[in-house]
């Protein structure tokens, strides 16, 4: 059953001309924390290797393509947890980095704090000799579009963020049976500057349990954090649920005590895995025993050996 | 039962020419949650006060009395909880303000935002009209002088830490059976420009939910992190443990899990209350059916009127 590793590029409404590059992006992160894996890399290695890529990629928000705060601005929050240490690192509203989920993890490697804000965690950033980038290369078009569009009188942003992707996670379990998870996100769409939402915040954007399991989150942030969604799950499958049965009732209380919807995906230490949400979509993707297993819709998997090139399954290829 | 507030003054070492000053200092802090719990108000104002009240004493860790960051800084971090709507409010890394918490409140009320952080966090308060102080106005000769001795070659701010009082914190329950939790702080000594700590991270600093009860916590924050304390507590509260179990309980499980020390006040909403530390002592005072009980040491429980005024028991007065 190990290792594994488990993605999700955020919980939501995918549009049409977009399912198919967000089931390959999260399948390509999959593959790489895989490779993080078979080359007997940790857990941590292997969730912040998915994470990275999901950064990296335009179409996830996240990295590059983040959405913008109200002043037009990329603002950035990520979170790593080690389930064999209980330690974790993290970055809110940070500016003019690639790779937010790097950066925490140098806060949890490199330092005696678990978390670091805006201009500290820029500062360190730059004492770990990480490249300040510009601020346009995290910009897309796309989520400019969306950030002027959510300015016009009568506009929803919380609305319109759940029809568009969220946050990008991973959880992994390595060889050794260690657990790990990671978290990054742009925050909400137009949200005031110096917004933090869940994803920082340990137990909440996730978490990780060598006793228990690893959790990534994704959803409206201040709803997550309402009923610190990844923790709850956690306690869930102590209480001996699956990491399915546990995943389906954290998202159902979240959904019953304060209407809020979501997704994640969740391991426990002897590789059982799901990737489950309430959202409309949830593009997701999972590697173990050299088969992927991916997905968008409810009720939707896809498997196929590793190996091979990503089938084409949604209706605008 | 009902009303009932419970105030800390942090976990740690207080020394001994500041014993009597604490007791009296979260003594008054419960006395003014007290009143405004029996003047109708909320058990949210009635947290607000009592920590704001902390937060200008400059005995206390929190507002004017703040430990300094390596830069010589004041940076604080504050969260409120409500049970009923588990709404919170946070700000992290905020400067040059009075009382962090009543900005946390604002943040729950007057934004769709959890928490803010930083610059965007000051923004905010000016917004709101909320009067901006000079630094010097937050930072006393105490802090300064534990401030350099930090700086020293071989210093240990962390053990240093553990030697002082931290964070504070109150929890409430109003007559309508509403609880609420809020905590503030100047953090860790000598900290990173930018750390934040457990105190604004919902589930660690703090929780609230009207289903099981409210808690505030104190200690080592990367340590109380990796257990998120608070929400533990209240998930033993609702396997059916009393408050005073469930507070031993969550404390018993950070020293053995991950060797740390701290302590909580904890209540549920039938107005059972504990306040409980791991720590060599914890300064902590409650108010309930018109009688003032506090204490220092672990096992001093102190009782009077809550009319009287505050009688010395410490050595040094």
């Amino acid at each position: 059953m190990l290792p594994v590793v488990v993605v999700h590029g955020g919980a939501g409404h995918v549009p049409k001309e977009r399912s198919e590059k967000a089931t390959m992006g999260v399948s390509s992160a999959a593959r790489s924390g895989y490779l993080v894996l078979q080359g007997g890399g940790s857990s941590m290695d292997a969730v912040v290797a998915a994470v990275s890529q999901l950064e990296n990629n335009p179409l996830f928000n996240a990295g590059c393509g983040s959405v913008l705060n109200v002043k037009g601005e990329v603002e950035m929050d990520a979170l790593v947890m080690d389930g064999k240490t209980l330690c974790s690192g993290a970055v809110s509203a940070v500016r003019n980095i690639a790779n937010p989920v790097e950066l925490a993890r140098m806060v949890m490697d490199k330092t005696s704090h678990a978390c670091l804000t805006a201009e500290g965690a820029s500062m360190f950033a730059r004492s770990m000799g990480v490249p300040e980038v510009p601020h346009e290369s995290l910009v897309t078009e796309y989520s400019r579009m969306r950030w002027r569009k959510n300015l016009e009188p009568g506009a929803d942003p919380v609305a319109c963020q759940m029809g568009k992707m969220g946050t990008v996670g991973a959880v992994a379990v390595d060889v050794e049976g260690n657990v790990a998870c990671a978290t990054s996100t742009g925050g909400m769409m137009n949200k005031m500057e110096g917004r933090v939402g869940d994803t920082p915040c340990i137990g909440s954007g996730g978490y990780a349990d060598n006793h228990s399991g690893a959790v990534s989150t994704t959803g409206h942030g201040e709803t997550i954090m309402k009923v610190t969604l990844a923790r709850l799950i956690l306690f869930y499958m102590e209480q001996g649920h699956s990491v399915e049965a546990a995943s389906d009732m954290g998202l159902a209380y979240m959904k019953s005590r304060v209407d809020g919807l979501g997704g994640v995906v969740t391991v426990d230490p002897q590789g059982n895995w799901a990737a489950r949400f309430s959202s409309l979509q949830m593009a997701w993707a999972a590697a173990q025993k050299d088969m992927l297993h991916y997905g968008l819709y409810v009720g939707e998997h896809w498997s196929q050996n590793i190996q091979e090139p990503h089938s084409p399954h949604h209706a605008d290829i």
